[in-house]
């Protein structure tokens, strides 16, 4: 298996060349008007001092559990900014002592009720691609100690139902592996969150993943067909149906759970065939305002445009389209059954009825999505993760938030959250920012907005920083009516000014009981979403 | 206020015609080879013994509470088979004690207040056309009383939003005076399950309702962008975001918990541009595989027809269309935005790579999809219930139950259904029966059946046949493995051999653990879904 990054993201031996390096340097140099730059080195395994696990293998599970150093380090952190540089800083102070790693959902089972029966807490690792600190081991004195259950090892498609096209797939596999063996049955699940290359089906499912299509299905909620879930008090399996109105769904509380009612061990998703007609374009629009209308138009019209993405003139420049002048719009229509032209020209007639202008769309072409704006934008999409490292490795925050809200409100909602930020970034670390923003997802009643930002620090104050803008953005988010998280789910960070005030008191209640009724001794990811009743979670946010 | 049947569907004056009574007749003479019809009177208010109530009106809730004969006529039944049959044999011996008609939420919240106080149960009422036993007051005698809470009063919408093409309404507004309402702006709901005329939007969130449309936005479920619901302790309220990865979904516990939860008095619902283009047309098959295939293919290829609905040949006959050897397939497009030509032209190809023959479309007529095959099939689907209950008056049960499947097992289970209940109706009943289908719903990953089956009875004995076949159709939905119910809800009727199997227990747990919370008295519409704990009901199916 090839070596993953315990300090950041991605594999050992991906890192960025000297002269994406240099650049890096050039630019932090040029825009926060800097002389020198302090660098982090890459740190070594060796060089980080982990505290002795606080309890000890039972010879039971011998063969699935480790107390390896390297595998503890793994598994302290998600891979949000604070994470990275927290790694980076040699801070492993609250590893999990141990690391599970079982190969069936018998063996899974067996190492939740050692876990249950000695009062250690389990915290569900799919891939660690978590960016809200949901991963974390850090769940208070009250438990003789913690694991990481890595579901690495179930990673397999059970069984494909070509004709209903719908599969029963393991949670642990990895989003690469899941599409090669699709493939090969020309079928696609054609779900792809950025995390993609480390992130899992579990996972997704855990966090109300948001794909990379833009309108109808994108958020893994729409994918699920059924779901098996093992809690501590047994599994909680669905029935697989194409829709059902019997009570309330079963899967929609198993999704978006967070693993603090159980683990997603398998599910039975939706898939497609694999699309073969495409037809894409790129408008450009020097007004924001009326970039946003084509976009609500469009959202509206019943034409489901695959990829429907709205970058601002900033984010434009970033992604090497445009002088900053005109806001972008990427637009894409994908079928694997009929021609997309016509719903291509009739967008594109819309764009133009709002002013948008565009160059002669691409129809049809193999690939197509991946030439002009829209394949430049696709490969810093991709890319993205690695750059964001490198800057923290200089003190340089560069974080995302996003949110969702209802079209009435959303010119002013992003206009008033880009200024507000802006100036919260200047206030607090001295130096002006860039707030910018994307439109990834887009509803008929509303839209996601995704907000990238930088802020200077230094390696030794990027943390408090990066806190204390942290608590302002999930507060700006609530305050001005939107969701503390559009895809990137709760965890431990969206909670402070957040999630703890977006969600109705009662429904609080509710989790908490069904939590209790569960996951009665509270071991199941303490500290992410609720705190479990009588068992007091210290959030290192706070 | 027009007055409605208490012991039917409908108004009071909306009865059949003489000739559709005697056409009656003689299909049900000609079909069970009868003689003689026995038929029961319709029975007036006067004729009814009604119990005292258990209750007396508090002085302070007085202008709200009702023990008025009628009233408690009117809210003693929902309108399925066994309720019509028993308020024609006169049968209303567990009425409501009384009946509230609150007018704002804080008067719906005292008058629940009051029955939390006092141990009387609350049966949430909108517009009674439960088809499950959703709105019964049979409650067993761990109560002092109860009443049935109507919401008719909480009619209005309170706010629409044309931009996010949204509006906040209030929970007891029905069918009609909703779409009149959003058709001043242009806009429509577009929801019209079969009992559209006398279902409330708050009846369509708490049971799931499915609509009309056959594919894409049809279940009440996706039009909901949030809820507000008054438990007993207090009120739960979810934020209107279009979309949200905030930790489970709350809205979709609310949705489908069937007033065991609470009482949902408003909600924001997405609303969509009335449609203007428009293209429709019939196709017919001769083998019902080759049907069903085209309907996958169909439901599989992102077209989305509007209307997508396969009647066999028997159900094609009774819509007035056929000589009975032919599956007619029913398709229709629309949208706001765009013409529909050539959609409706792929999926006619589709079609005909599937042996089906059609007849040349009638491409963007307003009102294409009432003339035809497909227009016949509208007018009695609106028609049913009236005619259902004139062969109830007969002994004759004429009822329908709906499920839903995966692709890879669909033509099995139609056709092992359809022969297993025919025989089971055959023994039960003595005389043969017919079983057809239709497919109201289609998924790319299923389907849903709707089966409609006629069964001989007398007047005597209609309710004990009616609840032996009611038992064998839970059992078969759910040994075969489909859902209980597709989207006529649970109630009472639904759970014995069915729902009570087909939901997970450790979710039964979690939802028996939620209403305790909520609902720590238990008063809350019990014996629907679940019992209450420490309080066993009796179901009366059992």
């Amino acid at each position: 298996m090839r070596k993953r990054k315990f300090w950041g993201w991605g594999y050992a031996d991906e890192l960025l060349s000297n002269e994406e390096e240099q650049q890096i340097d050039s630019r932090i140099a040029k825009t926060f008007d800097l002389e020198e730059i302090e660098k982090l080195p890459i740190p070594k395994v060796e060089d980080i001092d982990l505290p002795q696990p606080n309890i000890e293998i039972p010879t039971a599970l011998k063969a699935l559990l480790s107390d390896e150093k390297e595998e503890r380090l793994n598994h302290t952190y998600g891979k949000s900014f604070p994470d990275t540089a927290r790694s980076l800083l040699k801070d492993f102070s609250s590893p999990p002592d141990l690391v599970a790693f079982p190969n069936t959902e018998e063996e899974l089972i067996n190492v939740m009720d050692w876990c249950d029966g000695v009062n250690v807490a389990v915290i569900p690792y799919g891939g660690g691609s978590s960016v809200c600190g949901g991963v974390e081991s850090q769940v208070g004195d009250s438990y003789s100690g913690v694991i990481s259950l890595d579901l690495r090892n179930l990673n397999k498609i059970i069984e494909i139902d070509r004709e209903s096209r719908s599969a029963r797939i393991q949670a642990g596999i990895l989003g690469p592996n899941l599409e090669a063996n699709l493939k090969k049955e020309n079928l696609t699940m054609r779900h792809y969150p950025q995390s993609f290359e480390f992130s899992t089906l579990g996972g997704w499912i855990a966090t109300r993943s948001g794909g990379h299509y833009a309108t109808l299905y994108t958020h893994i909620d729409d994918f699920v067909e059924s779901t098996r879930m093992v809690t501590p008090s047994g599994v909680l399996e669905s029935r697989r149906l194409p829709g059902s109105g019997a009570g309330p769904s079963p899967d929609r509380l198993t999704i978006g759970s967070e693993g603090i009612l159980g683990v997603i061990t398998e599910a039975s998703m939706r898939l497609q065939d694999r699309p073969t007609f495409r037809a894409s374009s790129s408008v450009e629009f020097s007004n924001y305002k009326d970039a946003l209308n084509a976009l609500r138009v469009i959202s509206q019209s019943g034409l489901f445009p695959a990829n429907c993405r709205l970058l601002d003139s900033n984010e434009a420049v970033m992604n090497g389209a445009g002088d900053g002048s005109k806001h972008l719009l990427i637009l894409a229509f994908e079928s694997a059954d009929h021609d997309k032209t016509a719903s291509l020209k009739r967008a594109l007639e819309i764009c133009s009825d709002n002013k948008g202008l565009y160059e002669e769309p691409n129809n049809n072409k193999e690939n197509a999505h991946r030439t002009g704006s829209s394949g430049n934008w696709r490969s810093s999409f991709i890319k993205a993760p690695y750059f964001r490292e490198s800057f923290t490795r200089r003190g340089i925050i560069q974080d995302t938030f996003e949110t969702s809200i209802t079209w009435e409100r959303a010119n002013d909602f992003i206009e008033e959250i880009k200024d507000d930020i802006a100036k919260a970034i200047e206030e607090i670390s001295g130096k002006p920012s860039l707030v910018t923003c994307r439109i990834t997802h887009s509803y008929p009643d509303g839209l996601a907005p995704y907000f990238t930002f930088s802020a200077f620090a230094r390696p030794s104050t990027m943390i408090d920083v990066w806190r204390e803008i942290k608590l302002i953005t999930n507060e700006i988010c609530i305050s001005k009516g939107g969701t503390v998280t559009h895809h990137h789910a709760v965890g431990r960070d969206h909670r402070p000014n957040g999630y703890d005030e977006q969600r109705p008191e009662l429904f609080k209640d509710i989790l908490t009981a069904a939590k209790a009724k569960v996951d009665p001794n509270g071991i199941m990811n303490p500290g992410v979403l609720i705190d479990p009743e009588n068992k007091e979670i210290k959030n290192w946010l706070k």
